[in-house]
């Protein structure tokens, strides 16, 4: 077993604050399994005695809160939502082939991973608190403390505009998969903000902000922004990361992998973020004819969507390329390098992978 | 003056229906005049007097609505939205350009226009009509009879998912600019569903039908549905239109213009769909390195977005690039030949243009 009671094959990209990616072989069904769910964490996993947290909900409301445990399962209706996370440096691998990214992790395809969450709808207690004229943004911060952070040592946080958060999609979950969430994950409550990046979801929730502007913590107002290829993180600049987009990947056969002339399955995810489904799924072999992907488990608007191909294989070297395309008829852009960031954030070029067919 | 109180400047594509672009001098302005706005028609322009017109509410609802243009105009609050309307056949001239489409007109970048629409909120008509458990969808239909459709003389039609039709900027609009809605346009009432392809904006607007299912009619279930390269149009086939895909193109300079070297203005627009905005515009004169163009008016939410950006030209050919980025850090794709698709719609291709710098 690995640290946190995650699988001991795990993908560690840094063990203080502890960071680790799902392996591919367990991205491979379409719900990830609770040991195998990336983790992606800014400070020291807190431990959090349940009995004596509660939830400070405050700022533009009529109504200031102090909700136990118990009094938000008791007095709030119980909701199961299947959502996909994804980190906003999921991919950052292929960025960081291009050039270096220093100071970040070379997450591949594994920062994502999709889980059923329980909990109570963020509206319902919103509605209870009644956020006033002129709130339009709800912040929440963890019980998590950022040495990364600038200045130092401040607790992780970010918000989502007040619309998104009286969706009945976002929750405020206590369980995962069916169990009660584990530290790691952000237990006792965490958010869920299914369309958007991870770092929304903010793990080991203390306190929802009702703010008339975005929230100005280091992780939403300077990082998690996606800057020009020039451009330099401070405080503003950037395009704000929320929506999660259009994004896909392939998990099998692996990028350099040698195998049998003939029939291969190609299989892989694809994700469309935001309140988009995914409308289509194409393979090409050359670059330039496409073909249809199958369509797999459907689990709903907050969900990826894993997609097969039988494709046969000539001998001989194989690109095999693949886009997805949204409910909006858009479609992912080809150039990786094109999509190059300082910090690496939102790599959704079109995935490929190198393949040689060769008798063994 | 042209046909229907239009410009007589307009790049008409079709006498009969009447199918006329806006020339790009027209494109310009942040606003486009009623005159010079695109006309997309699927059969003959309805002549309705309003006196006797009226608006048929029914299908999935508690309670069943005809409505005078009087009532309509008494009953309910008046609302005005500024929103782009974006034909699904926008920029098919590039996709043309590699592999004819016959049928279909060769749109260049004119099938889209922003205006000022008034009226009152469809959300506030269904309010009053209550739809049932189960609808989930809201059709419209007009009194234009299209000879295009199969089978033959059908009304034109389309529907949008309720949870769309109940967003307040959703219109049932008789104004446009400030002026009565023109009959080339709709009149005496059309449907205006910013973020949506035009052809979900119904024209000549006599019924609402709320539905279980999304509309069965030739121009949502046959066309305006994106097939793969090797499709073949029919009922149910390819990715249903409904959202615009992020899209954006260059107004200035022309491709082929020969300008003088020195500083050269380039401008266009660009446009997020859905409720996406548009978070930055980038423009490329060597297709690698890219500088953040200047945007323009914001003119909210459902509105494209002007920008402009100042280049120097050295003498020679010029391939000038762009792209543009919504709200979830999305950009376009690069590469206009993968798109090409039977029908011709959703080029969101990165646009460019190439020019010369030269002397006169």
């Amino acid at each position: 077993m690995g640290r946190y009671g995650t699988r001991d094959d795990m993908v560690v990209h840094e063990e203080q604050p502890f960071n680790a990616e799902t392996r591919v072989a367990h991205l491979a069904g379409s719900l990830t399994a609770t040991d195998a769910f990336y983790v992606r964490g800014h400070g020291n996993v807190p431990e959090i005695d349940p009995n004596s947290w509660s939830l400070h909900v405050h700022g533009a409301v009529e109504r200031e809160l102090r909700l136990s445990l118990a009094t938000l399962r008791e007095a709030f209706r119980e909701h199961e939502v299947t959502a996909t996370l994804q980190c906003a440096g999921n991919r950052r691998e292929g960025l960081m082939a291009i050039r270096g990214i220093p100071g970040e992790a070379p997450w591949g395809p594994g920062a994502t991973g999709t889980a059923t969450w329980t909990g109570v709808a963020l509206a319902d207690v919103l509605e209870l608190a009644r956020p006033m004229a002129g709130a339009e943004h709800v912040g929440f911060e963890g019980a998590d403390v950022s040495q990364e952070a600038k200045p130092v040592a401040q607790r992780f946080g970010g918000s989502i505009p007040l619309d998104k958060a009286i969706r009945r999609e976002v929750l405020l979950a206590w369980a995962m998969n069916g169990e009660p969430l584990r530290s790691v994950h952000g237990a006792p409550v965490r958010v869920v903000v299914p369309g958007y990046i991870g770092a929304r979801s903010v793990k080991w929730l203390e306190r929802i902000e009702v703010r008339s502007s975005p929230w100005k913590g280091y992780f939403q107002h300077v990082v998690y922004r996606l800057l020009p290829e020039d451009g330099t993180p401070r405080g503003g600049a950037g395009i704000p990361l929320g929506l999660v987009a259009l994004n896909s990947d392939v998990l099998s056969p692996a990028d350099g992998e040698i195998i049998p002339p003939g029939p291969v399955e190609v299989r892989g995810y694809a994700f469309a973020g935001g309140d988009r489904y995914i409308a289509r799924v194409d393979v090409s072999l050359d670059g330039g004819s496409w073909s249809q992907a199958e369509l797999l488990d459907d689990l709903g608007l907050w969900a990826w969507r894993h997609w097969r191909m039988t494709v046969d294989l000539a001998p001989g070297e194989h690109d095999i390329v693949v886009r997805a395309w949204d409910s909006s008829a858009a479609t992912q852009p080809e150039n990786e390098a094109a999509l190059w960031n300082p910090k690496g954030y939102a790599n959704n070029a079109c995935p490929r992978v190198r393949i040689r067919a060769a008798e063994a």
